[in-house]
């Protein structure tokens, strides 16, 4: 056989996986749905000036672009020194650029506060590396229209429990603000100039710790008094985490003098979202709490970090951040933040805007196996000389009483055969020969 | 607002119809799935080569190719007279190509009969026109590796189950083969290079009427002797479509001496058919079936129509073709054939193979508007006040009990608010101020 594959960094997806990749969808769906988002579409194509306006980030640069139809040979050599115009649209590289563009065309159909679910595949053209796949899905939910706190809160809570839907309880949002950054920023005296390279070395916390964050910073050129600063704060003896996540808790976490509005904001985010899910008791208790600070259960265990470290990594971020993490995997599982500056670009204005992705592909890796369908799945092994009109006879009366079946002719490994329909999910079988009427079936259950 | 929209020929779908999609979707899987289908995903993208291979036929012309990465102002020129030399991916114009190319590459874990679902979008960069979109959702069962009737009869009989499951009963499926045809125009005494011009002027019979197609025939220049005898034979007085369907009305149909194994397997086709959908009354009395011909209730309610006119388009059919048709409307709901040859182009070796494919965009649109959820949908309409805390816990009592929720913060216009939320699907809502408990929750239903 000719060595035949899908193109490079892309994949297929057999009966198995393809029936776990629905089933999943299908639960994040019906989560979502439940709490009042609503699904959209956007054609895998977008105008290529829209996907390079700026938006997306690194992105842009692994775009695929599609060749325009009908070059001839003077515009392909006109293009030679700007391959731009060779190509007039773009296959979409997240859900965001299409999500601000869809809403600048249907803002007059939309409601006033409209939270979308979008649950879509992407493209990047990125080397292929374990993990990492030249197309795969993404599954966003986000609120315009609301600046309130409610919007992160509602978000947070449809996260935290589709995931609980989906078997896997226990996720703990860490969340921080833009905004309580730059104020962090401020106040060690960090020059405006230095501040995205000190949150780059800041976002490697969690990897090298306080020591190699002063030190780095130091490498860095950093303002030396600011970094001495930094140090002083990262190093006081107190955790890095905080448990009950309250107004007093950021207050702590954070250098003195931290702005009312930010704050607010956080705590405002952290009672509703213990308000929504009151029988919450895992997840709050973080390897970083000592046995000294109130447990997660007595402040009600809500799921939430203050993480004042947080920083994550895309520069439109203007308010919130969070990350999604999970205790039976060291990586993160999803993350988002506000964006008040971004949906508004096509439109002119500015509009608020928070959202929040889960990583589709990681979850429904972490998902149980399939279990067995609720219905009876059958197999039929029949002779080769049953005439079709039997057999479609016997599969139509097992169907009608529910069953899922699958025809199959007897081959002379019978073992074999069961073997692999057992693996296929189903779940018993049953020999036709000629004349076999439904009465006569013997359903045999497979191993 | 500047006109923003998608791009030319592709569509957004708002939540309504996103909604619809996905509830017709899930329908079509199920009921897939229930037949002893596996669904199966590939990449939106094949190697430039395999979708320009021949398999693909007219729709190759029109695939969107994916510019090559990285290309610089020496390889831009190399290309002016060579475009292919430009780009290395495209986008699948239609599932059957990835479908060859994934069997080829999974064979070997694959049962020896595979039926395959494929649901998943196409493009194809043609003009656009109303109702023909360059990005759409094709809709396929195939059956790969079984020659026989068991095959045509799987197809057929799981996507009329499919089509009553969406509450569009009474399906009729036109059927012939290829080899009939063959055998019809060798009867005739057509030379074999006039052939396919004179299956594209049978393939007008309905639009044109017979007298249409003999002059037209005429005009082609096609063999004097031959058109008469085709004449003769179209025009001799006899119903161009039989019931009940079987062996003597398909003798019937075509001209004397018709070869016993394509009559055999077109009759098996509709005995198991008959015998699947024993309680089918509805779809198969023709319009082209006269009062003396014997009803379709007398033999069974097979909605099976033999047409020996029937031709489809594609030149890869070997064998059976159908064509899906629904009383309410006047064009094809879907189609399929037979297509021995193709499957194994890249494994170099033939595969048996069959499918049937559902028009989803044209189904989507006849299914019924949607019903509302089976679940309370429930606006809580609040004041700006209301702390967030309170409205999610609100929230949270009431999804508990099963219900979608969504939020609205209180506007001057609450009626516009209310006629809004019902337009979106929502039947119920209650007011909320501050303090407002679970208990206190007065809720009133939406017009």
């Amino acid at each position: 056989m000719a060595s035949v594959k899908p193109p490079r960094g892309m994949r297929d997806f057999l009966p198995a996986d393809k029936a776990r990749r629905e089933r999943v969808l299908a639960v994040i769906r019906e989560r979502y749905r439940a709490h009042g988002f609503d699904e959209i579409e956007t054609p895998v194509m977008e105008e290529h000036g829209r996907l390079h306006a700026g938006i997306g980030g690194d992105n842009e640069k692994l775009a695929y672009n599609i060749l325009k139809r009908g070059l001839d040979a003077e515009a392909i050599r006109a293009a030679a020194e700007d391959p731009a115009q060779l190509t007039d649209l773009g296959l979409r590289y997240d859900l965001t650029v299409p999500l601000a563009r869809f809403y600048a065309t249907h803002r007059g159909v939309l409601p006033t506060v409209f939270r979308a679910i979008q649950i879509a595949p992407v493209w990047r053209a990125e080397r292929p590396q374990k993990g990492r796949y030249r197309q795969f899905v993404q599954c966003d939910i986000d609120i315009i229209g609301d600046a309130s706190d409610r919007a992160e809160a509602e978000l947070v809570v449809a996260t935290l429990d589709t995931l609980d839907a989906l078997g896997l309880e226990g996720g703990i949002v860490r969340i921080n603000d833009r905004r309580a950054l730059d104020f962090m920023l401020d106040t060690f005296g960090f020059p405006v100039d230095e501040r995205p390279g000190v949150l780059i070395t800041i976002d490697k916390l969690d990897k090298i710790g306080p020591e190699g964050v002063v030190a780095e910073l130091a490498e860095r050129g950093a303002a030396p008094e600011a970094v001495e600063a930094f140090r002083a704060f990262l190093m006081r003896p107190q955790t890095l985490e905080f448990h009950p996540y309250g107004e007093r808790q950021i207050r702590k976490a954070l250098p003195e003098g931290a702005p009312d509005d930010i704050v607010a904001h956080l705590a405002g985010i952290g009672e509703a979202v213990a308000a929504a899910r009151p029988s919450t008791g895992s997840g709050a208790t973080s390897s970083g709490a000592t046995s000294s600070e109130a447990t997660s259960a007595e402040a009600g265990g809500v799921p939430l970090v203050f993480d004042p470290f947080l920083v994550r990594g895309m520069g439109y971020y203007t308010g919130t951040i969070f990350e999604l993490a999970h205790p039976s995997v060291d990586y993160s599982l999803g993350g988002g933040g506000r964006y008040d500056g971004m949906i508004g670009r096509f439109l002119g204005q500015e509009v608020p805007a928070v959202g929040f992705s889960i990583g589709f592909e990681r979850i429904v890796d972490l998902v149980a196996e399939q279990e067995q369908d609720a219905a009876a799945s059958i197999v039929l092994v029949h002779d080769a000389d049953v005439p079709v009109a039997e057999l479609l006879a016997l599969k139509g009366a097992l169907m009608a009483d529910g069953a899922r079946v699958r025809l199959e002719r007897r081959t002379k490994n019978l073992k074999a055969l069961l073997e692999r329909a057992s693996a296929d999910g189903y779940t018993s079988f049953a020999t036709v020969s000629t004349g076999t009427a439904r009465d006569d079936l013997e359903l045999k259950t497979l191993a």
